[in-house]
């Protein structure tokens, strides 16, 4: 798939068939979000792939939307330095924010569809998934064949995102 | 180019030749970051694409590491509310993060390659750019032409990432 198509027909898919995703296709998936660029190359990021169903189904307990993650072939922690911290530069979460969308489009190249889930109950994610209290983990991808094929041809909303001459200004605001 | 070529293939740029960005190559940038995903669709961002020569020649001083932006065809500073509010939720930088990652592998798959900087001098940005006090500049990103050609074919550095076996986890940390 053509990175331009890639990046225009992207959709979130919350909802995923049983078809597993298979060891290569996760393994290009985690490897797109390792290639990513980061601040001074610091690369301050660890993915936990998650496939076990039984956890699966916990994960869909770390916040108000995440049930998704239940019903995903496979999820992706993405876990870094606490983001929170005091002397915490924006840059621990801006790379992962690139990180992850090399993931997704990687995904959606493959055929797999991705959504995006925040841990709002940081207890049960750290309990779950075992990282280290020095680290954090905001978000957690779902990723999976989507149980309606048509999801990965729909067309975009009309105004589902705000029009360019909305967003962008020239030389100043 | 292909999605996953893109991701693997895609190397930070910082000197670029007088080749110009031309208006359709910019606006398919530009359409990249706003075409990106965000928390509740809240679209949290602004664009200001900057050609002026003068305007990108003072834009170098935003930083320590950021004369690349002075040699840019184009600069796009990422604009949001300000992620240091007390009630701002990560998610305004992740999903720039996500954004920023669009524009750079599109133009990247159009032969423009990208480098971003990080903005320390904030009264510079803000007076060279004009946006509100109620928002933020943290990152701008130069694109141009690569004044070596040779940058855009160029092997990975060994070792300039993390081994995968390094940065990924099974089922828990």
């Amino acid at each position: 798939m053509e990175v331009l198509a890639a990046i225009d027909t992207l959709r979130t898919v919350r909802r995923f068939s049983d078809r597993p995703v298979d060891p290569d296709a996760l393994r290009t998936i985690l490897d797109a979000g390792r290639r990513a660029g980061s601040s001074k190359n610091l690369q301050r990021w660890a993915f936990i792939a998650v496939r076990d169903r039984a956890l699966l189904g916990e994960l869909g307990a770390v916040g108000p939307w995440a049930n998704h993650l239940s019903g995903a072939a496979v999820a992706v922690a993405l876990v870094t330095p606490d983001p929170r911290a005091a002397d915490a530069p924006l840059s621990i979460v801006f790379d992962v924010g690139r990180a992850a969308e090399n993931m997704v489009l990687a995904a959606w190249a493959l055929g797999i569809g991705s959504c995006p889930a925040t841990v709002y109950e940081q207890d049960v994610a750290r309990r779950l998934l075992g990282y280290p209290a020095s680290h954090h983990c905001e978000y957690i991808l779902s990723f999976g064949y989507p149980a309606d094929p048509a999801d990965l041809v729909r067309p975009n909303r009309a105004r589902g995102r705000r029009r360019l001459e909305e967003i962008v200004h020239h030389d100043r605001w």
